[in-house]
C-alpha cells in the first residue's frame, strides 16, 4: 500500500544541547517518508534545488520511497536553522531561506494518485495544502499537519483546509493558538464544533500524544527510554509511522489509529536519537519491532 | 478496610500563578487520608500543635478518618511556605518551621495496627520512617514517599528504608537524584539491582505516572482536563487514592496497582483544582466516579 506525502525537503542547521550539525537533509516529507517506508511505499511530492545531491535520491529509492514527484528546480534547496535550548522545547528559528520552495506548486502525478487512498499534507503553507485538496477526491483519507507560523499568518486558509481533511496533527501550543481557549476540554469542543475533521491528534512531546474524536479521548504513551539528541522530525516521523500503519492495515478505524500512533511513537523515538535522519536510515525493522512491542505492552495497562 | 498513614500535618502558605493563600491546613497525611477516605478508613499517625483547630479534627472524623494517632503537643504546628512559579514546576520553599514536628516520634497505636495490612509512610525524615518500620511486621504491604531534601541529606537512612518496603513513590527529579543516572532505563536498573522493593512509581506531573517492576513498565495517564489551581498535595492524594483502592480490593496485584493509580490520578485531579484541601472536602463519590471511569476509558487504548 502506498501513501502520498506533500511537504518540504530542506537542509537544516541544527543546534541542541547534545551538539551541532549543519546542512543535514531534513524537511517534513523526508522524515515522514523514511518513517513510513517500513510498512508502506511513500510517494513524495516536494521540491529541491540543484544543490541537492543525486545520491540522496537513490538513498530514498533504496528505502522503497518514490521520488518522481520530488521535483528539482534551478536554485537552492529550502534551508532552515534552529536552536533547541532544551530538547523539550520548541526550537528558536535562526533563519528560514525558502529558496526554491518559494514558488513551489505541489502537483500530485497521476501515477501517484490512482492506487492511493491515503494522503498526508505535511507542514507547508496552507494555501498550498488547499491547492492539493482542490485536486483530491473526497474518498481519500487525508491527514494534515501545520505550525504556529501559519496559524498566526494564514488562519482563513487553515480554517478552509481543516474542513476538508479527516485527521489533524498539532502540538499543545498550536492547539491553544488555534482555539484561544485555556483548557483542553474547551479547545476540543471548539475544534469539533467548528470543523468537520474526525480525528485530532495532540502531540505532547515526551508526555505522549492524545487522540481526540468528537466524544472520546485517548492517551498514547511515548517510548520512555529514548536517548534524546535532536527532536527535529519527531512529529513528522510519528505521522509517517501512523499513516503507514493505516495504509498497511487497509482499514481506518479508531483502533487502528491508536495502534498506528503507538507505531509512530516507536519510530519517532529512534528519530530523536540522532541528528537529522541518520538513525532512520540505519534503523532495522527488527529494532523497530522490539520497541513497538515494548510500547504496546507498556500501553496495555487495563 | 483501613490504612495507616504516617506523615506530616501542616499549615501551608501557598502562592501559585492562580493566587495566594495562607494558613491552609495541609501536610502529607492530611492529603493522603482525605483522598483515601472514599474507599477505606485511613488512620493518621502525625502531630500538631495546640494552635490546630479542634474543628478540623471533627471534619476529618466526619470523613471516616481516624485521628487518635494524631497527637496534639504543646507548641506550634509544623508550617511551610512555598511559591510555584509555574504549576508544572516544583515550588520554591519560602520557609519551613518544623515546630512540634521537630521532636515527633511516630507511634502506631495498637488499636490501629491489628486489623491493618497496608501502611503508607508519607514524606517525612527517613530516620522516622525507619523507626516506624522497626515496629512493623513483614506481612504488611508498605508504601513510602520521600523528597529531594532527604535524598541529599539522609541517603543512608533512605537506603535502609528502601530495602524494607514494597512500593516507593517518587517524582522524576528525585529518581535522578537517587540514581545519578541520566536515563530512565539505567535509573530503573539501579533501583531494582540495589533495593528489594517490588514496585516503583515515578510521578511525572501532567505527563502521568509510571509503574515499574523489575521487568516491566506501564504508563498511567492523568486526567487531562483538570483546571490546575494549586499542585500542593497532588502526590499525596494520588498515593491516598492508590492505597485505598488496594485496601478495598484486598489483593495487591500489578493489575490492582495500575487501577489504583488511575483511581489516585482521578482524585489528584480534583485536589489541584483548589487551594489546599478545599476540593477534597467537597468532592462527592459520584463526581469522583465519573472522572475515574473517564480516565479508565481513556487509558484503555488497546
Amino acid at each position: 500500500m502506498s501513501i502520498i506525502v506533500v511537504g518540504s525537503t530542506a537542509f537544516d542547521d541544527i543546534e541542541t544541547p547534545k551538539g551541532k550539525k549543519t546542512r543535514v537533509v531534513g524537511g517534513s516529507c523526508i522524515y515522514f517518508s523514511l518513517a513510513a517506508s517500513f510498512l508502506a511505499k511513500p510517494k513524495i511530492v516536494s521540491v529541491v534545488g540543484n544543490d541537492f545531491s543525486k545520491q540522496f535520491f537513490s538513498k530514498l529509492n533504496k528505502k522503497n520511497i518514490e521520488t518522481s514527484g520530488l521535483i528539482v528546480k534551478n536554485g537552492k534547496t529550502f534551508s532552515w536553522g534552529g536552536k533547541y535550548k532544551s530538547v523539550s522545547e520548541d526550537p528558536e528559528t535562526k533563519f528560514t531561506n525558502l529558496n526554491v520552495f518559494e514558488n513551489f506548486e505541489p502537483f500530485i502525478p497521476k501515477s501517484y494518485y490512482l492506487a492511493n487512498k491515503i494522503i498526508f499534507l505535511a507542514n507547508i503553507d496552507p494555501d498550498l495544502q488547499n491547492k492539493v485538496l482542490d485536486t483530491v477526491d473526497s474518498k481519500k483519507f487525508i491527514g494534515m499537519d501545520t505550525m504556529n507560523f501559519w496559524i498566526l499568518s494564514k488562519r482563513k486558509s487553515l480554517d478552509k483546509a481543516f474542513n476538508r481533511i479527516d485527521l489533524l496533527t498539532i502540538n499543545e501550543l498550536e492547539l491553544g493558538l488555534i482555539t484561544k481557549k485555556n483548557s483542553l476540554d474547551k479547545s476540543l469542543k471548539y475544534i469539533f464544533d467548528k470543523y468537520s475533521l474526525k480525528y485530532l491528534i495532540v502531540k505532547k512531546g515526551s508526555a505522549g500524544s492524545l487522540l481526540a474524536t468528537k466524544n472520546e479521548l485517548f492517551w498514547i504513551p511515548c517510548y520512555p527510554f529514548a536517548d534524546m539528541v535532536d527532536p527535529t522530525g519527531a512529529g513528522d516521523s510519528f505521522a509517517g509511522g501512523l499513516f503507514s500503519y493505516l495504509a498497511k492495515s487497509n482499514s481506518i478505524t479508531k483502533k487502528n489509529i491508536i495502534k498506528g500512533m503507538i507505531y509512530g511513537s516507536s519510530i519517532a523515538s529512534f528519530t530523536i536519537e540522532s541528528f537529522g535522519t541518520d538513525k532512520l536510515f540505519k534503523l532495522s525493522k527488527k529494532e523497530l519491532g522490539i520497541r513497538f512491542r515494548y510500547l504496546t505492552k507498556m500501553a496495555k495497562i487495563i
